[in-house]
């Protein structure tokens, strides 16, 4: 051993003891014969002080930032203690040391304001990661996937490694291929879940399986997605849904307690999918603040269960309003003090690309208990008034309204939303709030194709009172402009999706485990029977024999991570995270192989 | 939740309650009216008794082997209790049950003593996986997992995730490789093992790194390889070889312990490589039983450390021995005894072309006193005395004698010791034996390329006696036929096997962190710098920027599993194994892919 202790450990207990560590150079001061130096290591720092003995070694060896030293020395109290740092109260006088490896400049500062960019960081990845910033982030993942281990294992699941060498069956995303050398023309592909594997699992009565495990998806890489990412994959049998939300918001409770000292102990919130996006706009709403969406127009297609309040607008000849399809409206406290300016720049914002709406409608409920309008020329104030008593407006408030097209009308309030609760400060970073989204849709309608695609995947099971719905239709789309007249448009998925500070964090189902009903949904999704056959023959083979209830779960670990630890990236909670283009700028991957490695693997590169 | 308790959880202080189980029709038994089924699941077995009241629901709706059963019922005592089973002393009184599902006959009984052979239990490995053998063999797995990560977590350890789609750096095995479609023509590579990612790790500071870890090797397969396998990887800072000794034999204690119940307190021994091969002709010696190898005669070239007996040998005018390069002899206690029979099937077995030796001479040291040989024409009962004496021939032994080339008859006579060692009982499966090799050469010799080749990785150390030989003298070899005598044949390295019961279960590594001795490697294994920089200058680089000293160790889980197991065949280790072809059976995998697929990753296949 390079060392007696970490540059973490030592303390005024140690006081009089002669000790060796190891670590990097952090900072060197001077102050005339003596050399300050703080040595660094994963635990901790350490100051050292070297005296005018060693004044000499230190001219002819001068230490710089980043090497890397051994020192032997004595522990002494300091006379001007550092009470921000555990090893505040003590320094090493050094007796002797020796440069274990030396280093040249490095490209950017290791602290936690570095002066190096992101390409550069990416680059020097392992530099990178001295950074304390990176570092607390890789300490807090090993924290929650020891805390999930922790907690499956005390309940029964049982961590099954699932292979990475698979085969291909595209679905929703597209797989990485691996060309097989023995099976010329033959490729293994790499799992994007172990979905199928942890059915058969339970099929073999294992009961309870877990695993923290790579996936890979070969998508067009969006910014924060990483072609290889982590999930917490999990599995169980003779279960219903409400057995499934009950274990795995313990799991996350047990994560905030065991990473963040946080107890939630408060009921986990739940929401039907249809109220989280009447309410919200979005299937993955942060309810860590109110302003829900007031729907004051609906088309009639959506939404059956739910009344719009057009009464309150229709007959006033405002042609925006009467020629949307939807108008929604959301409630700001305090935001009748909104200057022109501020409105404008709302206006602004809506009318991005990204956000695409015409214009943006406002009531003021002044304090004084008027109300004044953008919209006052087909309001008067008795109707406004009503308009604000339906969107719950106090005086002091403002309703801002948006017009359009349903669908992008209610994403761009949803994105109004919470651009507006960051701007008032109602997102903080520290406080985490739980919420099950319940109650999908089974099927999703592909225009393209113009068939039905799984919401979720193809193995999620129905409702258990609409399995009849689901094997009793046919599942043909003769008219597509109706298509939410077919009986499938309503049958609503046994799934469920953990958000957490409106990002969903995890997503799971109820399994189908009937061939009869797994063979209606190949068939729903516009699978042959050969087809189906051919890429999950041996799923359905396996329901043959005695499977049982089963259900799931899988978490996204490094979204999960990056939330818990307050920040936006993934990649910062990656040990060696690739680019936005699915590269590893350190490794200089992908790369070109060798003319011998293609042959052996029968390939040719399509110069087309 | 469709059960209240587990198939293995009731016992007599349950009596009385009413429960209700889910699981798996193991046996049904009928007696009259009355008929007892065996419910399975994970956790155990439990006896169902249907009395006469079922018997109109049974007899409309029969009951079948694996089908999936919901029953409930009042836990009663049983009268004919089975203490062979935990759950043996009750039964339950069925008062209602319902068929989750249904299964047809499975194609081999669901039994430790299954009549299916290995490719039907394969291609239905989720039925297979039901089976007790299977189960309890994934089952020692998990709590080996479990009980490496505690150990490691407890010493600091962090698991740290590394990529998996990495650049392809070919150096030993073959790499498989991923084709990018973002990048026409450029491909990953997934890893042969994180080594360079757990050296960078260390380089960033974090000084105790492990992970369970998938990792790849496109070789041809022979018997019990798969293509991926599974590494418990470890890498560690400001280290020496001695530090990983103590840290990692003790880890392996502490899986003895907990998996096994076994405390393994005596100290591990150790071997060098070189006594290794000396005494038992293997650099993994099975140390369960000694039977050690006698160098009668050897080459000048090697083991120049030892001396052998040739003079007990020479001038008999014995061509065989004359004109061998090396006598081996040794020695089986209570050997004398043998039958003409017995030692005609001894020779026919070293006369195998595995085994490839031209004849076995024997010397029986008879329980008179007297000696007999096979070559008493050349040797005289003095001369034989000798040997018997050197060989530590006790009255009522045999010694073997093996003549031939160094190499071939070294191994040969391994073989024979081992095979020995097997009819007589020596091997016990129960009987656990951990062993160190060390100092092993650095380089082996390649006679294709005439040049050196690292025997553990290219980032091994050379002892730190031998760094400056290294350094200093040329690696070219000019003489190819005495490379023997090239400086570079008796460096030792810094590397470490952990061997258990004649298998090599772990091994490692001190690693070179210095920029200026990774080169001189590189060069050494004829690398060019250009070729050196394009596949390892992240390393080199990395090396620039103050590399701590560290070393490592990777552990082969699927084996260790199968050792601690019982079992010769790591595939009765993973739940999804591939056979020898590198198919996956069950899902029929490696498969041609969609030509729009290839066309996405401009690629065609080669049909020459």
């Amino acid at each position: 051993m390079f060392r007696s202790h970490t540059c973490g450990e030592l303390r005024p207990a140690q006081v009089n003891t002669t000790v060796t560590l190891a670590g990097w150079v952090q900072t060197i001061r001077k102050f005339g014969a003596i050399t300050f130096v703080d040595l660094r290591d994963r635990y901790g720092i350490t100051q050292l002080v070297f005296n005018e003995q060693h004044s000499g070694q230190l001219e002819s060896n001068p230490l710089g930032r980043e090497f890397v030293l051994q020192v032997k020395g004595k522990v002494i109290e300091r006379s001007n203690k550092n009470i921000t740092i555990p090893t505040g109260e003590i320094e090493i006088d050094v007796i002797e040391f020796t440069i274990l490896n030396k280093s040249v400049t490095p490209p950017f500062t290791i602290q936690d304001d570095t002066d190096g960019g992101d390409d550069l960081r990416m680059k020097y990845r392992y530099l990178d990661l001295r950074r304390n910033a990176v570092k607390r982030n890789l300490e807090l993942r090993y924290a929650v996937n020891r805390s999930a281990r922790n907690y499956l294992h005390e309940n029964q699941f049982m961590d099954i490694e699932t292979p990475f060498l698979i085969k291909s069956t595209p679905e929703g995303a597209r797989d990485f291929v691996v060309p097989s050398r023995m099976n010329a023309g033959q490729f293994y592909a790499l799992p994007q879940s172990p979905q199928t594997f942890k059915q058969l699992l339970m099929v073999s009565g294992y009961d309870r399986y877990y695993q923290v495990v790579k996936c890979f998806r070969d998508e067009d890489l969006r910014a924060d997605r990483q072609p290889e990412f982590t999930q917490i994959d999990c599995e169980m049998s003779f279960v219903e849904q409400e057995d499934i939300l009950n274990m795995f918001e313990g799991l996350v409770k047990r994560i905030f307690k065991d990473v963040k000292g946080i107890d939630y102990s408060e009921q986990v919130e739940r929401m039907t999918w249809e109220d989280a996006m009447w309410q919200f706009g979005n299937d993955k709403p942060d309810i860590r603040f109110g302003m829900k969406i007031h729907t004051l127009k609906k088309p009639t297609s959506v939404f059956l269960n739910k009344n719009d309040q057009s009464d309150l607008i229709n007959g006033a000849n405002f042609v925006v309003f009467d020629g949307a399809e939807s108008v929604l409206a959301i409630t700001v406290a305090g935001g009748a003090s909104y200057t022109r300016k501020q409105l404008d720049d709302l206006t602004e914002w809506v009318k991005r690309p990204q956000i695409g709406m015409k214009g943006l409608a406002y009531i003021r409920h002044n304090e004084d208990g008027s109300l004044k309008s953008s919209i006052d020329k087909f309001y008067s104030e008795e109707r406004l008034k009503k308009i604000a008593d339906a969107t719950e407006a106090q005086k002091g408030d403002i309703i801002l309204i948006l017009a359009g097209a349903e669908e992008r009308t209610r994403k761009a309030m949803s994105e109004l939303r919470l651009e507006l609760g960051e701007q008032l400060g109602m997102r903080k970073k520290e406080e985490f709030k739980l919420l099950w989204v319940l109650d999908f849709p089974l099927f999703e309608y592909s225009e393209d194709d113009n068939r039905w695609v799984a919401r979720h995947h193809p193995f999620t099971s129905p409702k258990p009172t609409q399995i009849s719905t689901m094997i009793e239709n046919d599942p043909a789309i003769h008219d597509a402009a109706n298509y939410l007249s077919h009986p499938y448009a309503q049958i609503k998925a046994n799934a469920y999706d953990m958000v957490l500070n409106g990002n969903e964090i995890g997503g799971g189902s109820i399994r189908i485990y009937q061939r009869e009903l797994q063979e209606k949904m190949f068939a729903a999704l516009g699978m042959s029977k050969e087809e189906a056959s051919h890429k999950f023959g041996f799923l359905l083979g396996a329901f043959e024999y005695g499977a049982p209830p089963h259900g799931g779960i899988a978490f996204g670990f490094d979204r999960l991570c990056s939330i818990l630890g307050g920040s936006e990236s993934i990649r910062d909670f990656i040990a060696f995270p690739k680019n936005n283009s699915g590269r590893d700028v350190m490794l200089d991957a992908p790369s070109s192989i060798d003319d011998t490695q293609l042959k052996e693997l029968n390939l040719k590169i399509n110069q087309a």
